[in-house]
């Protein structure tokens, strides 16, 4: 970008942001970002946050974000789930046209929103109505999705954080599992992922060597079927030291078809994606009636997507990187785009924000490559542990391994 | 205690250690406190570990804890589960004769357990055989069990990290529903307790301001009413800010039977207890039906029982200095006791360790006591909080709160 903001493209008037879509760890640091940057330039007069995303923007609902302080946005970065508040709307096409008149009626010129492939579809169509309008308003979207399916970057903030989640937590239940005498124990995780299973992947961080837990892993990449399942289990069961399962929510059989398809129609949200849930459960149960052994569900649900308390420093400083360069970028003249994130070297780790066009990202999904899924379907492989182990933002606690140096035995 | 181990009390031979039931956080912490206190005393010889408990001691599986690094077994005070392994096991007559031949030809003079009720009353036995046998063999139990049900003590280690857990992730679950538009959504967060609701009562300490999440506390020690549940959160879900649900696992109905009874045969473990699940998703789905609104469950499981990530920093100080305190008291010449804690003072916090039978301690429970739940039965009392507030170690880490100044609307 040649153009600076000081010569050609200034452009006067306010900025408003908006989240999007499920919270996050992550989300409010992009938003910390978006206002820390937004003070520093001069042509950008109130910064106004939109309370509930479009859903609450539509009822002219914005709050003022210069009546923060410092310590206020800063703390931000460590706060999970979304501190505007958020939504799943699906905007008519009359709603859009309300929605510029609001942004026209408060002077608003740099339109920000944080969100996944759904928020960027919206963000384009504010812009082009804009446009169509001869309104000048830059429009920008800044990514967010713990399912980390967004395309055109190397991940998506949030990620690192539901990862680093996911993978002390089946360390744990992991080091629970083969702690129980024999043992007999089968534990199944069940982790979130509507269509990708780039979360459930993540629970292979939780090995330190080789044969660690997780156990077996299970991707919507690749079809379920059950009686391979069933022989994975066996096969594991047998070395007598339990098994731990992760298991993604949107696992789908050979014709396509969730394996554990959701029950109700509450559960399909706005944007008509099915609300999933229940395969742990589901999978237990058929491991109980197979094997005659104890198996259970551990289901963390929305707690590993929000995961204050499992936050990854990479994802946070990334997410606030993320939303500073999309106020910086809109100052420079640019709009209609996405920023995302570069990966520019993996040891040491180094990332860097890029643009790709709101319509390209609106459009796509990232499933997991199949370069990261072993032949047999049930685990993942060292190309994805080199892909996501700097995004969980530095090792796991050390824990302690005894010896376990056996004593003689005394009696027959 | 007026004898001191130098003069009267020396009994020289081998220590072993066990852990039994469900493992923590910081059963760990417990056994290193054993270690490196057993190091300290001259007339220990070898410092044992029993594999998988008295399961495996049972079949003399022992391994060499003096042969581990310094530095290892001080970690094991930040390593969740069960080092050496765990068992549910229930012993029979003969079992304990084979126990007590296996621990005479190793000359082991100090057994100590770490567990709950049925550990104690494995203890109580071993101690109580080796006795009328003739040999000297001093007996202790170190407690164990996130469940805070065993009597005798202020509270168990294990509970201030698993409620630690609770406090955190129903904190971050509450501000995900919060932030969902409307808020029309329920979140129900369904916790471990077999019998009683210290676990669930936990999920109070996620609040920082009054209104904050948890909205609704249902622990067993109330019969469950669905008609009052349901009319709780109708009231709730008017406020228009969602509604997060703690529920426990073994909430009751009127004639005390478990509101959801687990399905299977092999759900019940070695003892006769009852394992359960699904409290949660079941609730889910009864307020969707009534309400017509999304309601969603999260059950982190196992997950919270041995999360090292949300290790309390009191509660495994507190699990040390009662493996210490075991090995000290068995010294000097105690026997048939299970180590307490005993608060001193609450501002500021202070607890020691006392004594109390194994006896006593093997025969009891301790539910939540009535001056802890609100007359309502729905939630928990200030002086619940003052309890519970020391042991989680120290404040949630801080979250930024926006102050949300409206911007004055300028459209119809």
């Amino acid at each position: 970008m040649s153009l600076t903001k000081e010569t050609i493209v200034a452009l006067e008037g306010s900025l408003i942001v908006g989240q999007s879509g499920g919270p996050t760890a992550v989300i409010n640091a992009s938003l910390a970002g978006v206002v820390e940057e937004a003070k520093r330039h001069g042509g950008i007069k109130e910064i106004y946050g939109a309370v509930n995303g479009v859903e609450g923007l539509l009822k002219e609902e914005m709050v003022d974000l210069r009546a923060e302080t410092d310590e206020t946005i800063s703390l931000l970065s460590q706060t999970p789930s979304s501190a505007l508040r958020t939504c799943r709307k699906k905007l008519k096409e009359n709603d859009y046209e309300r929605l510029l008149s609001i942004l026209r009626a408060h002077n608003i010129r740099y339109f920000l929103y944080i969100g996944g492939n759904d928020s960027a579809d919206t963000t384009h169509r504010v812009g082009l109505l804009a446009r169509e309008s001869g309104y000048e308003m830059r429009v920008m979207a800044i990514p967010k999705t713990v399912d980390n399916d967004l395309a055109y970057m190397d991940h998506c903030p949030g990620y690192g954080s539901v990862a680093r989640f996911n993978a002390l937590a089946v360390r744990d239940a992991g080091l629970d599992s083969i702690a129980m005498a024999n043992s007999t124990h089968i534990k199944i995780v069940e982790t979130m992922g509507r269509n990708t299973g780039w979360i459930t992947a993540a629970t292979a961080l939780a090995r330190e060597e080789p044969g660690d837990p997780p156990d077996l892993i299970y991707l919507p990449e690749k079809p379920f079927d059950h009686d391979r399942f069933l022989s994975d289990v066996k096969r594991v069961m047998a070395r007598g030291r339990g098994c731990t399962i992760a298991v993604c929510e949107g696992l789908r059989d050979a014709e396509g078809n969730i394996v554990v398809e959701s029950k109700s129609a509450v559960d399909t949200d706005a944007f008509g994606h099915r609300q999933l849930g229940g395969i742990g459960d589901y999978l237990a149960r058929f491991l109980m009636d197979a094997l005659d052994k104890k198996a259970r569900a551990d289901k963390a649900g929305t707690i590993q997507r929000v995961c204050g308390f499992a936050q990854s420093p990479v994802d946070a400083a990334e997410a606030r990187m993320a939303g500073t360069a999309a106020v910086g970028h809109a100052c420079e003249g640019t709009t209609d785009q996405m920023v995302t994130l570069i990966r520019v070297s993996s040891s040491p780790y180094k990332c860097e924000t890029g643009l790709a066009p709101l319509s390209a990202v609106a459009n796509a999904e990232r499933p997991v490559p199949g370069e990261y899924i072993n032949e047999d379907g049930n685990d993942v492989t060292p190309a994805f542990i080199e892909y996501a182990l700097p995004l969980i933002g530095g090792p796991l606690p050390q824990y302690a391994r005894l010896k376990m140096t056996r004593v003689a035995k005394l009696l027959p």
